[in-house]
């Protein structure tokens, strides 16, 4: 997954933990639109999310990274079923 | 969702942060496979792991609880196109 991707979802995060807004959600909700074009599987998601919180708050117990790992393993699946999803998708193209 | 997913849920993920093995992790990947059966969206997995967390570190800086409203608003979209596979899946059926 490109890094600018990982940038990208850097900053709209910061932008949103520090305006707590609406609009600011709103941007990250269009964002994943982005994210499932270009096929970014759920548990990248999970990923990309764990180290834009670290650059952001850096310090914070291990219990919460470890738990990131936790949660990227509860996305497989997750990731798997929506690989079915578009590979049947592109049959029936 | 059944509350008792998230107790079992805070059990294994604790387990996991104690333990911090490999077979926990897989106990973890094993336990996803069950949310898809019971369609739980992956939003609503990561509310589940928002609160189990605050149930094991409720200490943490507000950021971190904030940044997993913004991670359900960026799974929002993944459930949808999973819910589309499943009415796909169904109607092949």
């Amino acid at each position: 997954m490109p890094q600018v991707v990982g940038r990208q979802y850097k900053e709209i995060l910061k932008q949103y933990l520090s305006s707590q807004s609406e609009e600011d959600l709103y941007v990250g909700q269009q964002f994943s639109r982005r994210f499932i074009e270009k096929d970014i599987a759920p548990e990248d998601v999970i990923s990309i999310h764990k180290n834009a919180l670290h650059d952001i708050v850096p310090d914070l117990r291990k219990e919460v990274w470890d738990s990131f790992d936790f949660l990227i393993e509860m996305m497989i699946h997750y990731g798997l079923t929506l690989r079915e999803h578009q590979s049947l998708i592109r049959k029936q193209e």
